[in-house]
């Protein structure tokens, strides 16, 4: 299995102590697949195992049924573009056509990301910073007050937090709509996210960080991993990105000016 | 917090022992939003926090800047379905279009599932059955044996196995990239699914379910949970779906004779 990471420094917290360590952080790539010259999809994916993914894709799908229905794939590693040749696909209309009308269902939001990044998103200006023990107590939150998650396991959750209070939460079976509901719920109440905190149960991909971009929140804690991509934009958006927070414990990805011992 | 969640039958194992027992499984909706009188998405969710989550939404695309953008918001819970009224949107017709173009980045494959589920999914009519000593082997071989989810936290990882032994392993950033590698490799060397199983470290969504059903594969054992839209669809497409396979523990959810003590 070929090993999909690279090392990043991170600022390790413990208790009280802090310690700079190289960590392992998972790749993130977008991939786009063309079809017949027809640009059809852009996914978020791990970069091994492209070719399996992309008959995967189009066999789920439904652009082809047969693996003779695909005449070539040409991959180009480096620039993340795949381009297929392969049996003409009526399907192929008709289904695009049906996305377009029935659009983003579930997680598909990606697509305005892309289109409307540059537009949407641009770098932080906040100075604000928490101490450590608060970035803790927003993790053990998460744990111990968010009840759902606890009971069947089945959702993601998340919340809003100012000074260690916590002004919002939500949970949702899917990542990016835990999102979109402390958004949404802050936006209705015209509560502006600037010097606050939001804490997640998941996974911090590079969607999920575009989110946070769009809300203004300068400080994301997390349960799950960070992408290496979720941290490049970190990076450039000036964003601290706080992961695996869980029991006095917490890894600091990115401006860790924020976190304050 | 209003309580997603609707009781489920299932029959829990741990060690060699088999009870039924009633479980609490989170509840998963799909929530078309309509923004003035045009269909725009489908997001699957959970049912809570409906408003907030289409404030979120239309903000975080770019439809609507401000509270009173919107002027309108009916919702039919019983149906699912939002309508909105708000300012005339430029961007609006812009995003559709490169959504069309650029299509669905990393998630919104759900919308070629709408308009195909029809054409591309049928009942399982596979009589294989496992012993529940290698549904346990599955969930152990998850947690012992893919490195990448071990190191790093950061991915979810998968396989397919046939008596006992594992024939395909996968790995990804996103939950249904694990599931088209594993169909597209496969589907590449002609290996048909229809006695085997799939086990999987993560949630079991609709999404996903429908994925397997697609693979004809009629076994899926998880680490996570399942939603009740992913047993409803289990039941009428003939799928067994096991959940929390964790450590000689795991619960069964449908079709609970393919596992035999």
């Amino acid at each position: 299995m070929p090993n999909d990471t690279v090392t990043h420094s991170i600022l390790k917290a413990k208790g009280p102590l802090l310690a700079w360590e190289e960590d392992t952080v998972v790749q993130e790539v977008p991939l786009t697949i063309h079809y017949n010259r027809e640009e059809i999809a852009t996914l978020l994916c791990s970069p091994s195992q492209t070719e399996e993914l992309v008959y995967g894709f189009l066999l789920n799908e439904g652009f082809i049924r047969f693996p003779e229905d695909v005449y070539e794939i040409r991959h180009d590693p480096l620039d993340h573009l795949v381009w297929v040749e392969g049996k003409p696909c009526l399907l192929q209309k008709e289904l695009m056509s049906k996305r377009f009308v029935s659009a983003c269902c579930g997680k598909s939001r990606a697509s305005f990301c892309f289109a409307n990044d540059v537009l949407m998103v641009k770098p932080l200006t906040s100075t604000h910073s928490i101490p450590l023990q608060e970035a803790y107590a927003y993790g053990d939150f998460l744990q111990s007050h968010l009840p759902l998650f606890q009971s069947t396991g089945g959702v993601h959750s998340g919340g809003v937090g100012y000074e260690g209070e916590v002004l919002l939460t939500s949970y949702d079976i899917g990542r990016h709509n835990v999102f979109d509901k402390l958004s949404g719920s802050a936006f209705h109440s015209g509560l502006s996210l600037e010097n606050h905190v939001i804490f997640f149960s998941g996974r911090v991909s590079s969607e999920i960080l575009l989110k946070v971009a769009k809300m203004k929140v300068p400080i994301l804690i997390a349960r799950g991993a960070p992408t290496d991509l979720a941290l490049s934009q970190a990076t450039a958006l000036n964003i601290t990105v706080v992961g695996f927070a869980r029991e006095q414990r917490l890894n600091i990805y990115t401006c860790a000016e924020r976190i304050i011992v």
